[in-house]
């Protein structure tokens, strides 16, 4: 598929616009400010739908008839959203059972965005009457390259129609009541159920929840949100099945739906990535997994950065400011990991509303700026890039698996720790082979593994026997395979794997874990390897495997810490603790088994990565200072090189 | 106008008495021991609403006439109160609407106070008609020296009737939806309004409000709660006109309503005021604050103090207790900035009741106690002092500009940093005034400034085009002005001014702010003249102002932090970051603007402050030696001195 | 009372037993494995309503039948509970009224436990179906050794029907509405009643709630649950009085009922105690409290220990691991202090539920397993030591005082001091005794205390005039009493006894408190001997006592500090601050008094418990080394000796 549609060979640039913020003097001055910045594609009308439809079944098309037509005579492409995110407050009068209800039973009002709910039919038939709508209006545009469905899927009810649906839901999974009964436990605590219509969706009640209950109720919501989603994408693609359609991918410390199963759905992944910390290396960590990660979701393919903040890195309290070239090489980093460009939130800073003060390209200042001008240089960097960096293959050699259920899974209340945290475990491990200048693509459980020479495990407390089976095949066929603490306990139940943990990998580990010690938070114990382990810790005994490492304090002193066990061709290690650098160990399993870093001798902060068809090295310089690369030159402080180069 | 009636001349010294919470033996002791304190006020009735009328429409007075009798009989005036802050429990069962109801939707119920619906008609009737019958009943009573009409008004409620009431007050305020919508930028997420009725107070919702509409309704909680007073205020009036009215506005962190528009329908401001901090001079420097900014309130004429704690100070988590002496010298301060007394809650402290531990001047222990006698012998300090500090101005220099809404408007979530605190760094500016010894006052944005050599602008995030061209134009006629970060940032929509911050005050000031790069809680940036700010920093452009200090670290080094603007006959300075010590620069900027402290070579921890007509120069030492003061003399350890001085 | 029934001499030892989690395959498995582990007792159907009773009035007891002839078989006896904690969801369905209704009004939901509506007759009713159909089933089955009514009792509710119920209780408690208005001070904050009806359960309101309705809602809650318990008794012990019955109390933060009025409701008083601390012996402390509360409870007779943790320790945030050979010195301490054996939840750790991860004799990794290994080890220590443990009293000539009233009363907000913590405060004088190797019993405020040659009050928040005079009594008679800061403060309504502090025992112990001086949480205050006070002091005037330690620096300096009065052949001695090392104060007290430890010169770290009919001596050692002790020998490093010894 051509995507976005008529931008073969050139990387997208640019973000979300929205005119209908501002009078139209200001369109006239954004066209010009955009190609002075090299924009190639603005998404517009992410929340328009209550000027788009200001009244029931009654569309003002004119605004973005002249916003589009405005775009295209200045070359730009444009991602039209369907603006189903936020339904107008005309619909909330109308509908008020579309409108989504908390655990509490609140019914929640508009005033805000995302006030839906996602079972809702009267929401569901408002929300493809616009798309249709667009889509009858829009389709045969020049300007419009894709359909940006929606915005970040993520909304979650309890109300009664959801209860209903979820009860529908949880007959097509589970088949006969009993298989559910079984799958939740309920002869725990009395919840056996007798008839469909006593489930209820995770409402207010007096203590914890069932976590089997609570992780279907995910699954079902992850589901409806399809739904709601393959609706609007079918009425769209059969108006015009040559535009391609996504829907923008949300990451970070919330992710509320399963992106595995969604990413078949869409034409292309899109996601929107907001790094949390803005400590040096930090950010450009985050950045590295979060495109790791959705080029995992496109299956390999290049996929498209919908979001990122300009100038601006939203830390807990604080919106930290990057500093000056920050942006560019961030923006890099995604299109070297694959994606198709760097699309912002948001073009120009909005003088009111909720997220008045988010970063933008053309800042409240305006254009006369460092950040305005820190994106038009970028702008042009892309314009330069495309023809290398818009298509091809990363290379990587090693993967981790990534399992968002398993996610979901973990988060259970009254677990043996709430230091748990299973996206820590997973950016401990991505983070340190970042450093260690090893690309690393993300995998899904069950996925064909046979391509890597290495595959990482990090607490994946939740996996299917298929997957656990696929895993153990690829070490015996001379795969390499690192699983962590807490990776593999529970069935999709999820039900505790008995005997012995882990329980799906016992016989691939060649261990038998009796029980877990978690670490208090600021406690820690030492390897015999002068290593340092935090969190976690587990009374191991070895069932064929060999210790690689062991507790050298504490009430485990002398047992094993960190195993390797001989499977087949290939080899599994068992680490149970948190490694406090996990470096090190990685990098002697790495060598071990043939996971090479892009670039030999890559100095510390520099980012490398290679693409084939077309080749290509691309090297980031995170550094202040100018740094030499063997084989690729000296990269400028703070800037980085493109150069030709096939595989290694 | 005479107020409190009759006590021309004579401070005010007392506090709330509840003479209905103890038979009426004690009320005998009560008189005695009051007599012996000195009290000349006793505030009655703030919560007798379910004695004073048992049941709807019936009352029983015959209580308060003892009281009143007794209080008249014992030479003791009497604020007597309008009990509506508290409607009984046969007014939850009657009238279920009056009762406010939250976010989410609960109805709240009686059992604690403040329970009432400010937009409930039902509410407003039953007000007015306990307010009238205790008119009609009390205002020709000797002993009743002023109305205190409710207590801390302060309640918000979400119900369909204030909902209601909030759409009137939307179309007063914006005239057309239209105007709404450009105001609170409704194109945002979808929110645009096509009929009035699709607007909702902040209800409970998904994600972020509209800060525009939070702001607003702020104001029309305001609003509310003000036509609830003149609703009593006026049948009271009318009644009696001689009775002087008022209400306790209620002062710290939690400002409901705006004082400013407040405080010219009351007949004269009064105060509830309980410092936070017992560290040594935190509760001094707390205090001044918040006696200036009562006087500002009532234009500088005199004002009360209403309530405030005898002998604790409610620190979060802990009711500490006030050193020997603190008592007096608090009380001192307040009288010395302008209060006609010292009134405390409470008189006598009660058995039983939430506030059981709230501080008295009666305590559980008795009367043979360390508190009661000093309460006496501040008592006889107020008789004393009354004819120097009854009436009289306080003379001040400099002024601090302050406001309710800028406060609210800077409080909305998602905004560049959660450390941002208008009240602290408001304070912060006052507090190194008071150490230095200059007395401040505080005005409105917009008032006339004529009379100050030198007006400060803290943090005030949103200002309307009429205030700051009044700063401007106070500067050209030869004022000084400094402002800080994050001031003229928005107008009262809010929106942002854009263009370059601080957007109602670039031309003034000479500068253009680019962006700005809050800091983390914990770090710090230098400055070349070898201060250290915090919290936050901005990238300054010079466009006509010459830098008085620069960023020496980071990656704002060498760029201006703080600037020197010529304007007119006088001068702008603007300061980007909080400066750690603010002294010294304040030091430098008063002593060019020509500001002098009261008392030249005022020792540390000593209090200056100098009235005219009647003359009085009022030293109090808050330190545990003696000072000397330049031509006033030794003040004693603690203790304190009043001596004749005309203005300086 | 024969109880168990039919375990005469031998000691209780098992748990939890939910054999509904399992293939009938397993429970086989189950048998042989307890018969292993020396297992004497299992609890079954705790939480089973749903499997008993699939569907409103129809039962299926056939699985049960044959759990409890298994057990029988196996010589298991059985405390078979009514599964009345966890209504099924059908009751959900058809009795929404049935389950409670929290502050803010949402009426919760299944999903969980515990839901259900305390004061509900058709809760009430279905339980007590349940319950008497499960006696009549199986009061005569051999293996039936005891009723386990319920589950930790402590559901509170707001619904209508409560607010109804709670209105009748009151009626009964105060009489008069006029006497509930004086003992809540209604006169405060407008909260007079004018009819019954006008009283609501606390729920959602404004601001504080009147901590006198707070209480004895508390005290109605308790009351509601008692009958709910009385209910089931009455039906079981109707049909067959030869079965003893109880229910676990609960323990911990957590009380949500009157333990000392619920005791004589129960033939034998259990409960569950998870102590909250892995730290060294902090674990130990706690257990030792636990169990001389329970005991106190017992009234001096044996008591059971019904649930505790096999190899966990619930820390908040982890679950930290019992160190090897924790879990048997826990038990046996439980059992030294008068359990009649060691109850675990649970027997085998499930594979789903919302506990999967709590603690387990057989643990998800199966019997082979360090934990299952040191369960049987314990078993056969049960076995071994229950002749000589069974029965048998402690001996004891030191007394706490303890009511759950007086904490409760201690939580309201608004007290002086946040860092209020009365279990904290008891904690601390317990702990310094078990120390000390002092052995002592916890007592009801009011009950005869002449045994005792010591008695101890630590910050007794409110007390009765009786109580308060028993006291006086004691003293008078003899006795030694220590009265720690914050008690005698307020009568049970409660209302605070004037005149000075503390107002029940000014006399008893010659002093008079003028006011409290909380200390800040890092705060801290030398005494003249040169300990340390911590959180709270208080300015003390001598009336008749003699101080024992002052004040030695701050506003205090110089004032008592620790005092001790002479009362007729008896002494009173005031602490009025937290000491941070209260041993050696009590060791001076102890030695005054002639309490003596168990045994002299008992090693630290080392627990001894003497009991007479028949007599032993019980000495643990908790530490990693032998340790000898006087008189009874070496002790091995982590183990306990019982040797035989009369009262010292």
């Amino acid at each position: 598929m051509d995507w976005p549609r008529g931008m073969a060979g050139r990387l997208c640039y640019g973000g979300d616009y929205n005119p209908e913020q501002w009078p139209e003097s200001v369109w006239h001055e954004d066209m010009a400010l955009m190609r002075e910045a090299g924009v190639t594609l603005a998404t517009v009308g992410v929340f328009s739908w209550a000027l788009l439809e200001p009244a029931e079944g009654e569309y003002d098309f004119g605004w973005l008839d002249r916003v589009l037509d405005l775009l295209h005579d200045s070359g730009i492409a444009a991602a039209l959203a369907t603006p189903t995110a936020s339904p107008p407050p005309w619909f909330t009068l109308a509908h008020p059972a579309g409108l989504p209800v908390d655990a509490a039973g609140t019914r929640l009002t508009h005033g805000s965005r995302d006030t839906y709910c996602p079972s809702s039919p009267e929401y569901r038939a408002a929300a493809l009457r616009i798309a249709t709508a667009l889509g009858s209006r829009y389709a045969g545009h020049p300007a419009v390259a894709m359909w940006h469905v929606h915005n970040e899927y993520g909304t979650t009810c309890h109300c009664d129609v959801t209860a209903a649906a979820f009860r529908d839901w949880l007959r097509r999974r589970h088949g006969f009541l009993d298989a559910l009964n079984a799958a939740w436990t309920t002869s725990f605590w009395s919840q056996h159920y007798t008839d469909w219509a006593q489930i209820m969706p995770p409402r207010a009640t007096q203590y914890l929840h069932n976590p089997a209950l609570a992780l279907d109720f995910k699954r079902f919501t992850s589901d409806e949100l399809l739904a709601c989603f393959v609706s609007q994408r079918d009425a769209l693609r059969a108006i015009d099945p040559s535009v391609p359609i996504t829907t923008n991918f949300v990451l970070g410390g919330w992710v509320p739906v399963s992106h595995w199963d969604w990413a078949p759905e869409v034409d292309f992944v899109s996601i929107d990535h907001y790094p949390g910390s803005s400590a040096p290396l930090a950010a450009e960590e985050e950045t590295a997994f979060a495109a790791d990660l959705a080029r995992g979701w496109a299956g390999g393919r290049p996929w498209l950065l919908m979001e990122t903040a300009p100038n601006l890195i939203y830390e807990p309290g604080r919106m930290a400011v990057k500093e000056p070239g920050r942006m560019a090489r961030l923006a890099l980093s995604y299109v070297a990991r694959g994606s198709r460009g760097s699309l912002y939130f948001q073009w120009r800073a909005p003088a009111g509303g909720a997220e008045l003060y988010h970063s933008a390209m053309v800042p409240h200042a305006g254009a006369d700026s460092r950040v305005f001008r820190e994106s038009a240089a970028l702008g042009a960097v892309h314009r330069e890039l495309g023809p290398a960096l818009f298509d091809g293959a990363v290379v990587a050699s090693a993967a981790i698996l990534w399992d968002d259920e398993a996610w979901w899974a973990s988060q259970a209340p009254a677990f043996p720790s709430s230091s748990l945290d299973y996206l820590a475990a997973v950016r401990s491990v991505h983070g340190a082979l970042w450093r260690a200048g090893v690309t690393c693509d993300v995998a899904r459980p069950g996925a064909d593994l046979s391509g890597y020479r290495l595959v990482l495990v990090p607490s994946l407390y939740l996996v299917s026997d298929e997957a656990a089976a696929a895993l153990r095949s690829y070490a015996e066929a001379g795969g390499t395979v690192v699983v962590w603490y807490f990776s593999g306990i529970a069935d999709p139940a999820p039900r505790v794997r008995l005997g012995g943990h882990p329980g799906a990998w016992r016989d691939l580990l060649g261990v038998r874990v009796e029980e877990w010690l978690p670490l208090a938070p600021d406690a820690s114990v030492s390897l015999s390897s002068g290593g340092t382990g935090r969190l976690w810790s587990e009374r191991v005994r070895l069932a064929g495997a060999s210790a690689v490492d062991s507790y050298a304090d504490g009430v485990l002193a002398g047992l094993p810490a960190v195993t390797r066990n001989a499977v087949g061709a290939g080899a599994a290690y068992y680490v149970s603790t948190s490694l406090e650098d996990p470096g090190r160990f990685l990098a002697s399993v790495c060598a071990a088994a043939g996971v090479a870093p892009v670039v030999a001798d890559l100095p510390a902060g520099v980012e490398a990565v290679r693409r084939v068809n077309p080749d290509a090295l691309v090297i980031i310089n995170h550094t202040a200072a100018d740094q030499p690369v063997p084989s690729a030159g000296v990269v400028p402080a703070g800037g980085h090189l493109v150069v030709p180069a096939g595989p290694p």
